[in-house]
């Protein structure tokens, strides 16, 4: 991290430029997410351009991809790390992204609440097939046991277990769609990203393409069901 | 919930059936989100294929979905509901689900992490403006206050809070994936789903939906990263 004196800010600036809260900020210092200030007294520190950015993220991170904080530190682990390589890194953005990185989403149980159940884990073997075959179809070139594949297999197990297996008909149709959106994703990463800011820039639009397509998805489920059912707009 | 002796099995074989374990079980009927069994002694109670069927749906919302069980406890209610109109079902299932209807998602932090930050709330100003535009231009038939414009505006602010304003340009192909996926999911629901099995249905699909195309969009990135930047496959 550069130090740059000239732009350097205390916490309570940090925090009004940011919208964190005082707390929150040492909070996720302690944590080990965001570098701590440099000492310019002993009860008093400075903070740099470097901070803005890298609160924004977390927040992003946390407001809107719902992650944990232990999450957010793994990925931020991954960002900070110059010596892996390249491909390496964005496959662990990619799989500390989504709920199942998030340990706590399921908080409220008690114990007995990690069951190998048919819905968790590694999904049904005929999900794992299914999922393999889709693969294979589409030529792409990613293994079956990658953590996507899992989620993918998982998914498609927790459908046949409520008793929509059948929705597995239109998974096609979702891989179009997910083809024409990561084919936009890589070409912004291409043109807009520099390399140092590459694997910040895919857990940012990992976690937030998401976010962005779910919410589409519900805009367009609200006009698609008001023209079905519905009397007037939601 | 119709009593059907004949089909009836004690918590020990609903457990097995369902992969969920015992004290699990006895939590989600403390918490009101699974009926209790009919009492057949002091001690004992007998469960019947609705039981198995409600569990699959928890596990589902919560294992794939990463939902809490306070907000699938509301998804529940909205279920059970006989009485409202469809539509507004509709919308209250869609509008438990995702991230931000999950409090604990971001678990872990101070008190002062609920910041009024300009990442979270509404939005800034401009990207609701955007929305409305997108919804405009789109004819879609959703009002701009509905909880998914929100969240389509907030994501939108967190990307540009994190320097990726400019990817809002794709937003299109985004909102056409979304448009495509969104009427196959209602082809699907007109043609498999029965009448009042459509709250449940449109929960499970907005969930298993979005882990779906999550899922998938990371596998098209994993290809896409690997034919730009790797050497075989992940």
């Amino acid at each position: 991290m550069e130090w740059k004196g000239e732009h350097a800010v205390r916490i309570g600036e940090l925090s009004r430029r940011t919208g964190v809260s005082v707390p929150t900020i040492k909070f996720y210092v302690r944590e080990g997410l965001l570098p701590a200030g440099r000492l310019t007294s002993p009860n008093q520190a400075a903070y740099e351009e470097t901070h803005v950015r890298r609160l924004r993220l977390i927040r992003a991170l946390i407001d809107v991809g719902g992650m944990s904080v232990a999450a957010v530190g793994e990925v931020i682990a991954a960002v900070d790390d110059p010596d892996r390589p390249l491909h390496d890194l964005l496959g662990e953005a990619a799989r500390r992204i989504g709920p199942h990185s998030d340990e706590g989403a399921s908080g409220g149980e008690p114990s007995g609440g990690e069951d190998e159940d048919e819905g968790g884990g590694l999904g049904s073997a005929e999900a794992r097939k299914r999922v393999e075959t889709l693969i294979d179809e589409r030529g792409w070139r990613c293994r079956t046991e990658s953590p996507a594949s899992q989620a993918l297999a998982v998914a498609l197990t927790a459908l046949d277990s409520v008793g929509h297996g059948r929705f597995a008909e239109v998974l096609d149709v979702y891989a179009d769609a997910a083809e024409q959106v990561a084919r936009v994703d890589l070409e912004y990463v291409a043109h807009h990203v520099a390399r140092e800011d590459l694997v910040e820039s895919v857990a940012v639009g990992t976690v937030l393409g998401d976010a962005l397509f779910s919410a589409l998805r519900r805009l367009a489920h609200i006009d698609a069901s008001d023209r079905l059912f519905g009397g007037g707009a939601e």
